[in-house]
């Protein structure tokens, strides 16, 4: 019996069939590296819920094997589950300048120390274990963003990272084709790259355009000028600003991570004010409306956000007045449409004109679309392609896509979280499965909140709730208080007091037949009253509320 | 003393800041016509609503003024509210062809008979007490829609209805430009405007566009091919019938409001199917795929409708197979973007392949845009403006369009549901305001659920709900049994045994200093209890879960 050769393995353990929470395992016998760590948000059902990071029970369990985590760039769906990560699994975390900047403001804020983070310049590569790991200089809407290649003894793993190919890029730094060509030229094993944009035909415009934009915007008005955008898109705050500067206006810098990035990306040199440009909010006053322009988060309407508390009048310093010229320099994310459209029609009702990317150029993607993907296809030149960073239908497009550029079907793996793709330096192939999925986090539990809950949650935030109770003498098995009924979110009480008065009785009913039946068990107590009073509720009102029944006995 | 001059009254009793519900009362002394009695759908905060409807407090209480209600067309936002709104005032109700055959629908599904419904023709008029009301021929994405003049003591109100203009319409029956052009060159005192496209510039496309892209589709696929719309899109379902009669497809029709709409519209004359084409679900096996087309519900991702069932495996009779080709034939209405998205992954997984909206044109606006609101302004020149049908945002671009084409300011008027705007033949003014919002639908419950409700929903579905139950010896004040602490939507119980066990002695020991200090009122124990229990599991779980304190006496 032959020793079966070792294999590399791949394993996404987030951001297959989702968009959000990116996280990739390398595998090459007893070494692992990681990478990306990041969040996504919460669907619509999962009630009560902040954040959702990647179930990592696979990493925990290879904790011994893991060399480090190395990020592709800033953005929270790739640095934002490493908090809870790095609590279980302390490894070093490796990235560029903005990267790790942002890494480490995050460390901050979970009062996480002791991890040793170490910057790696574009161009450069590192050695974990077997692993000789490239960072490539990549294009996105954060600075410093990189694809990784990872060379193993199966061959060169490539990944793109979160990519689109800018000819014209704010910091001048074009993406490296060239180190992407000759490792193409070399010969790449499998490439995982960006699915994001890949339904949409043709490329990605320049970021350059939203300057031009800007520039146009600021030159025609007079108005207090107020622009949303991601605080992490530092390229489009330094146009916003060089704009200002161009126009004679001051900068007002507004929102808690605005504040944040653009003080990380000054100390790292990624961002270039000129001196005098930025004023404290309360030296607004000192200007006119047209010498001013606020930099703001809540592009996405976000409640909390600034912008939003611009806009319901729930602002310290800030208020939306009459004439003002809101610009939402982003697009919606899948999810936040309508809130942004709360926000949309308060500055309306305030008096201020809205520009938003539908009117004008304000905004252009970071992903890449197809006529990109095809030119980062052709420059690699793998042989076997992982679509990732998608759901399933951009999956699917960029397999397609990948077809028609000649890829062999059987070369293209769609896979899920948790599938393991196992190489061989000619051949790749599923090799099972690891546990993998969403570990949601609300407050400070991590993963304490599971289906049960969040079905007894939609069930609670649906039709609500009746507490039954009643105290049953040992004795007598009679009631000796009670029945009390307790409702919330389910009517108005006061309304609906004959409703309250009937239940009693039904409850009392139910409480006789099972005394008449001689039963005494609590749980055919119990459940002799949701019986009767799910059908009477339902036969009254057609809703179902949550039935607690409680029995105590004295 | 002069007596006041009786003046007409324009009551918006919804559509306005919002999409949907749409009704107006038009009154003058004793008489009140209604315009539309619509519906619109819960936003996300709505936790558990059906479905939201006007407040008609005022109509009730007018009640015996009103001498009916004319509808514009058949659409859920502007005949969904019917069924409530004559339950409570039964007056007859006027409207073209399919605008009563769906009202009828409606009425009997909830089993209402004795409503007088009357048919008008399009460019009749009817005589409503002093008002004599013409129905004019529009144009919208359903047939039979029309725009309403009333003609008053103090002039003509013009209310356009939802409309676009389609200069080549399925069915041949242009909008009745030439009777609008005459009203404008009598002399009309004040328009209403559908306002729902008035951020977009440019014209919306003809029907007809669709149907070629259909013909292209068709023409270009031996799959088999499921076409999702709306059934009232009658045209819409006319010309997918068409294309499939063209090349040689059978219809299979899915979905119980489409098959009901569909056999409305056949026996109205609305709709008219080749003999043959139409074949029962269960003789599809008969045929190839290249022979079949299915037309369905769900293409706003209803978890409920036929197509989400297709999808999800969740359909008797249907199942979307490798190579079926899916047509999203609509745009999605905002707020149901995730809900659309979730059905596509989950054709594209099933191996189907997916158009959509942003892929083809496969779908067209029912709503005017701006050139269109041009001519429509153009040629009714009203001496008011008020725009309807729309949130903040499309009424304030809407009336900046009305003023950029001339119109003073202050002859247009953006007001709120409930405005009371006041005319005479030649002024118009705000004056006062009567009750109007939104009225919930729950089950059987019809405005049973308010904000407290709503709040209590809120708070249960994002931390869901701990009941602690203590009973109290009436003689001794001690417990005498308890405290149990049941919770839902909170944590796993099983995981958190020992919060439980921690709970309990922050119960008891509650109670015990309310012992001490000889407090014995419920609402003090019960208060004790819960700030108590507040404070502990916020910090424990940095969470807030509704606390009921239930304390029983024996």
């Amino acid at each position: 019996m032959g020793r079966k050769p070792t294999k590399l393995k791949i394993i996404p353990l987030g951001g297959l069939n989702e968009i959000g929470k990116n996280m990739t395992a390398i595998e090459y016998k007893d070494e692992i590296v990681v990478i990306d760590s990041g969040l996504s948000f919460p669907e619509d059902e999962m009630l009560g819920i902040d954040i959702v990071i990647p179930d990592i029970s696979y990493l925990i369990k290879n904790k011994e094997k893991i060399k480090g985590f190395v990020i592709t760039h800033g953005h929270e769906d790739h640095i934002g589950a490493l908090p809870y990560v790095l609590k279980k699994i302390n490894v070093p975390v490796y990235g560029t300048r903005l990267t790790l900047g942002l890494v480490e403001l995050k460390l901050k804020e979970h009062k996480i120390a002791n991890v040793h983070l170490q910057r790696v310049n574009h161009g450069e590569s590192i050695k974990l274990g077997i692993f000789s790991i490239e960072f490539i200089r990549s294009c996105h809407s954060i600075p410093d963003a990189c694809a990784i290649a990872i060379h193993t003894p199966m061959g060169i793993v490539f990944h793109t990272g979160d990519f689109k190919i800018d000819y014209t890029p704010i910091d001048d730094q074009f993406i490296d084709l060239h180190k992407i060509a000759e490792l193409g030229q070399k010969g790449v094993l499998v490439m995982l790259a960006d699915s994001t944009n890949a339904e949409r035909r043709g490329s990605t415009m320049s970021e350059k355009n939203v300057g031009a934009t800007f520039e146009n915007i600021f030159r025609n008005t007079d108005k207090r000028i107020i622009v949303a955008t991601f605080s992490s898109n530092v390229h489009r705050v330094q146009q916003i600003m060089e704009a200002a500067q161009k126009y004679n206006r001051k900068v007002v810098v507004s929102g808690r991570s605005m504040v944040n990035v653009v003080g990380v990306a000054v100390d790292l040199g990624i961002l270039t004010i000129p001196d005098n440009l930025i004023i404290d909010i309360d030296e607004m006053d000192q200007y006119n409306d047209g010498q001013i322009v606020i930099i703001t988060t809540g592009s996405q309407g976000e409640p909390m956000a600034a912008l939003s508390r611009m806009a319901s009048s729930d602002h310290k310093k800030l208020e939306i007045r009459q004439g003002d010229l809101v610009v939402f320099s982003s697009s919606p994310i899948p999810g936040n449409e309508k809130g942004i459209s709360r926000v949309i029609n308060q500055l309306f009702e305030k008096g201020a004109d809205v520009i938003y990317e539908s009117l004008a150029e304000v905004h252009v993607s970071g992903h890449a679309c197809q006529e990109e993907l095809k030119l980062m296809h052709r420059l690699v030149k793998p042989k076997f392609f992982i679509p990732v960073h998608g759901e399933y239908r951009h999956l699917r497009k960029h397999a397609n896509l990948a077809e028609d550029l000649g890829m062999n079907r059987e070369d293209i793996f769609i896979v899920n979280n948790g599938t393991i793709v196992e190489f061989t330096k000619d051949n790749a192939k599923v090799g099972g499965t690891v546990p993998a999925g969403r570990v949601l986090v609300d407050g400070l539990g991590v993963g304490d909140v599971g289906n049960i809950v969040l079905r007894d949650r939609k069930h609670l935030a649906e039709d609500g709730l009746m507490v039954v109770v009643v105290t049953i003498s040992k004795e007598t098995g009679k009631i000796a208080a009670g029945p009390d009924i307790i409702s919330r979110g389910f009517v108005y009480v006061r309304e609906s007091e004959v409703l309250m008065v009937e239940a009693k009785e039904v409850v009392k009913n139910a409480l006789l037949i099972c005394e008449s039946q001689n039963a005494r068990e609590w749980s055919t107590l119990k459940s002799s009253i949701r019986d009767g009073l799910k059908d009477f509720l339902y036969e009254k009102t057609k809703r179902r509320p949550m039935i607690l029944p409680v029995i105590m006995e004295v």
